[in-house]
């Protein structure tokens, strides 16, 4: 199987990314409530990805609906639209996806229930395959903020594993990497699912770019030495005013980047755009188990058992710090508040 | 057995740190290459304690010395100087120990080879003694830096098995927590090797302290939210200037603090000092092996099994980040590069 998500013959197969990169294992998702838990405990995630995944999860639930009593039918899809909502509250993907559907659903009532899920089914294949396409734009539009030689640090995991396509930050920096290919890449390991030192070294490894993992608290050092030219991150959440929600961590690099003088570049779809949120700080913060962080991936114990902890698996980067967001409709540039609105009405940049 | 490091009927035995926090070990170290690979792999750590540590380990070297030929001690002498030396290259202490053994066994060349054992000895067990002295005063000049209700954010571990005392940045915690009960502290796990997760956890939970943890790439998002109202650090090395060496992950620390203009305070005794360094880019800092980040202590593998690694153990703090230092004999203020000198010669503060 190839992709980080696959659905054939019916069946809806992803790759469990809690047992990467030491196994490429993919499973089958049967039924609805493993693939509540599979956003949840994020063998699948990545904000995107997660829209993805969720889209195809309503099929497999409606899927198993018996009868043919429409307002049950209604019923149940509506159920199965608000429990997936709540596997995770940060990534606005999944919200976008889930309304998405809904509103096809509720805009083809007069269908009979078999067409209703074949609609749903549908759907979710198309945001899929629009996914693996934002992912080539993006791309595209980015890859002139790259030039031959430089060393970018980037975040987490923005990547194929992130997305449908080549990712996001990380597609960005693949498509930099054909082009030059003496680019280079520090990673920081992202702390405490380690998304950076599982997933993003094991993508970058396979794509054959160079590749230097560091631990979180050594970018600073880094950028003091010189050592990095430019940031690149993804996002799970942007706001009206450029605001965004991002890996835990990233407001880190974000101020260092500020300080150092080293321009810090976002790329994420429209897809993750939150349009009825103005500031940051009003964006819901995930605050995950404290086993995540007395543990690493729960195979070692490394603090005493009953340690106090604050496990909050995002922050809130202000736009301020922010050079450009790079998108799948083109870059945007600062005034933000006054850009990302035009650019989300399909009115292109200024002067084009 | 209580402390750190103990000495007992011509016997030295350690608390191996590596084991810490699940298990509370004591070895006995018999042998000099036991002693070296102890410090060297971390088993005792932190800048004041190896200095104490390798004193003691000269002792265990020369010990074996059989023979009557003077010279022939004395070129096993500086064997075992400079083997010990070799151990680790950025803590100042363990030179400054080494130093002071030598200087004292050349004083007194005159003594017979029992006489000289006895007279390292002797020493190790004044520098020993003498550490829990300067963590005493630490912990009086620095307490009034903290005042009731403060929430404090440290790093790595300077606490009671960093030194042979109570501490240097921990030992004013500590203080500050018999008097006002109601500190709060955050402590990052500090990545590779654990030190803030391990040890300090584990310190601050033996102490009644309030620890709450973080991982490393948290402490940015802390302080956005105006949850950290100081912040203490320890060094393994300060030059004339101020600049000073400690754990990777100081300088981000740092930087943040600088950002949210939050008072970020240095707590050593003036063994740490190096006063033949002016500028802290010309401090050693050791690169410690690759295995360290692509395990979690060696128990996980969590990356793919040979990804590039940068791991530099320490990073360099420029004093212009310092509020202040606190030392054995006072707070030391800006400017340092007059002050740190007027200190170091004894001549107290300014207004004295």
């Amino acid at each position: 199987m190839k992709g980080s998500i696959v659905f054939k013959k019916g069946g809806l197969y992803y790759l469990d990314q809690t047992k990467l990169p030491l196994n490429e294992t993919y499973k089958e998702c049967t039924t609805l409530s493993q693939g509540y838990r599979a956003i949840k405990e994020l063998k699948i995630r990545g904000a995107p990805l997660i829209g993805v995944f969720a889209a195809y999860c309503v099929y497999i639930g409606v899927k198993k609906f018996k009868g043919d009593k429409k307002v049950k039918f209604f019923n149940y899809f509506d159920k199965i639209i608000n429990y997936l909502k709540d596997s995770r509250p940060t990534a606005v993907n999944l919200f976008w996806a889930l309304q998405r559907i809904q509103t096809i659903v509720y805009a083809n009532t007069a269908k009979n229930i078999d067409g209703l899920k074949k609609l749903i089914l549908r759907e979710a294949k198309m945001i899929h395959a629009e996914d693996i396409r934002l992912c080539s734009r993006m791309a595209d539009n980015g890859v002139n903020l790259i030039k031959s030689g430089d060393r970018i640090l980037t975040h987490c995991n923005t990547g194929f594993l992130a997305t449908s396509g080549e990712g996001t930050a990380l597609a960005v920096i693949y498509k930099a990497h054909r082009l030059y290919k003496n680019i280079r890449i520090y990673v920081d390991e992202t702390r405490p699912l380690l998304q950076g030192a599982r997933l993003s070294a094991w993508e970058l490894i396979k794509k054959g770019v160079d590749v230097t993992l560091i631990t979180d608290n050594m970018a600073a050092y880094l950028m003091q030495q010189k050592k990095v030219d430019k940031i690149f991150v993804g996002a799970d959440r942007i706001t009206s005013f450029g605001d965004l929600a991002n890996k835990i961590g990233t407001y880190n690099l974000a101020v260092l980047a500020e300080h150092h003088k080293i321009p810090f570049y976002v790329v994420a779809p429209l897809t993750s755009f939150d349009l009825t949120l103005e500031e940051g700080k009003n964006i819901p913060i995930e605050e995950r188990n404290a086993s995540e962080v007395r543990t690493v991936l729960n195979k070692v114990q490394i603090t005493p058992r009953k340690v106090k902890v604050y496990n909050p698996a995002f922050d809130i980067t202000p736009h301020r710090y922010i050079r450009a967001i790079v998108t799948d409709k083109g870059i945007i540039n600062p005034p933000f508040r006054e850009n990302i609105l035009r650019v989300a009405r399909g009115e292109g940049r200024k002067g084009e």
